[in-house]
């Protein structure tokens, strides 16, 4: 499983408040925790924030990068955004790796995009939707992968740097959505050898419920048996992320040994916790 | 999903000297304790007790009845103990509907077990192995639990009085045994319209694991996302029913509330907890 800390988005109040003010230890001591937690990748999302984005998003990218030198999964539904940031966090912060959060199947999207993520040597996350919306069912779902999928390797991109994301949405709104969701995980595992990479944004299916805890760390569990292998979550929930190792050894993914959760910090070359 | 209670089993210490000395306030205590957690049926094993076994079995059930009218699954490895028990304990409870704990699909085991179902009002557990042991893969398993359904089904048992267990072993010892339940579950569901139940006795999983009660709410939600549909479980471990709980939410078998919950207690006729 590669982690995805969500927690550096100006969705969240005192992010947007610390991207406002340019207080950079906010955001640092956020991406520290979510790195000691056992994030792979750092998520950076300037929501609804003052000021110039392109601006807003280097400096955001760069306070991260002063902490931690994890890849950076760069996070807008803006495609021009992505244009014309993605090439100055690469100036910026020359060796870093880069995920492009993210394109739709939409043809107008995804031919700017993809080549964008070529070109920078960047892996990017394809939702499985196009310019109708997001799909209600399995069967679309599959389809807008597949075409995203195809798409981006033709742009020149390796299997391995291609996560779908079949875009699960809250239970309490749309409560056949996270069965959709995983069925068409399993459908698309099937559709190239060797697969793409499999993403959700945990959150989303719990938003605005009592439960959200339970509820994605239960959902969580459910997608990595169907085959999930990235999720946007958050690194700091000790229950969610104890919840994901288990799953793992239960996939025979990660070995098993009496402290597995232990086993897994140190392989990650974290404090044993 | 049907929570079978684990707890009545004379491998556990309290229980098996409860059966030796006929100490009835014990099991029963535990017996209310797995009812207000939510168990369905409660599963009563003697384990390696002193005495003879019908009787013990008699006085078990009994002593359970006595404080619930919950069904009992009488759980045996023994055919011939089952043969015996299963018309004394219908006898001595006259209303008591019964489950059949278990078969394999061995043919002089299941010749024997299914019609005793069929002729008792019984339902029955069919464990998906035959004379040659457990196996270690999935088409084995599929192979006996059709050969298993096929037989129930043709001794008279209703689909819904037919439970497959495809024998879940420890992932500390059988790492890959794990998917492979799984599996053979998602392959099992496709042989017969309507399908039967599934089941699993969930503590094996995790046995002599140090932190089995995470790995047991970890495993019950990825089977439940597979197709399970009734476990033998600790009805009293909070958070693994809860786990099971909100694993129902997300597949759309229970209506999500904000304090869902609460809800499915509630529907239960329990105390709201």
């Amino acid at each position: 499983m590669i982690i995805f800390s969500e927690r550096i988005n100006g969705m969240y109040r005192d992010v947007r408040g610390a991207i406002n003010d340019k207080n950079k230890a906010i955001v640092q001591q956020l991406a520290r925790e979510q790195v000691d937690g056992g994030a792979d990748v750092i998520d950076i999302n300037l929501g609804p924030t003052k000021g110039d984005p392109a601006e807003n998003f280097v400096w955001l990218a760069r306070t991260v990068q002063e902490v931690t030198d994890k890849p950076l999964s760069l996070d807008s539904a803006k495609p021009d955004l992505l244009v014309q940031v993605v090439p100055k966090v690469k100036q910026a912060l020359p060796d870093t790796k880069l995920v492009i959060n993210s394109s739709t199947a939409a043809p107008e999207n995804m031919d700017k995009l993809s080549p964008l993520a070529a070109a920078n040597g960047a892996g990017i996350i394809g939702l499985t939707m196009d310019q109708e919306g997001v799909p209600g069912n399995v069967e679309k779902r599959v389809e807008c992968g597949a075409a995203f999928l195809v798409q981006a390797l033709e742009a020149g991109l390796a299997p391995e740097d291609i996560y779908l994301d079949p875009i699960i949405l809250p239970v309490n709104v749309a409560p056949k959505q996270p069965w959709n969701v995983m069925e068409a995980i399993r459908q698309l595992a099937l559709v190239n050898d060797p697969p793409p990479r499999f993403i959700i944004g945990l959150s989303n299916v719990s938003q605005k419920c009592l439960m959200n805890h339970l509820l994605n760390r239960t959902y969580l569990v459910m997608c990595i048996a169907a085959g999930l292998n990235a999720a946007i979550m958050d690194a700091a929930d000790r229950d969610l992320v104890e919840a994901l190792i288990s799953a793992e050894v239960l996939m025979d993914k990660h070995l098993y040994s009496d402290d597995y959760v232990k086993a897994w910090r140190m392989q990650k070359g974290l404090a044993s916790g």
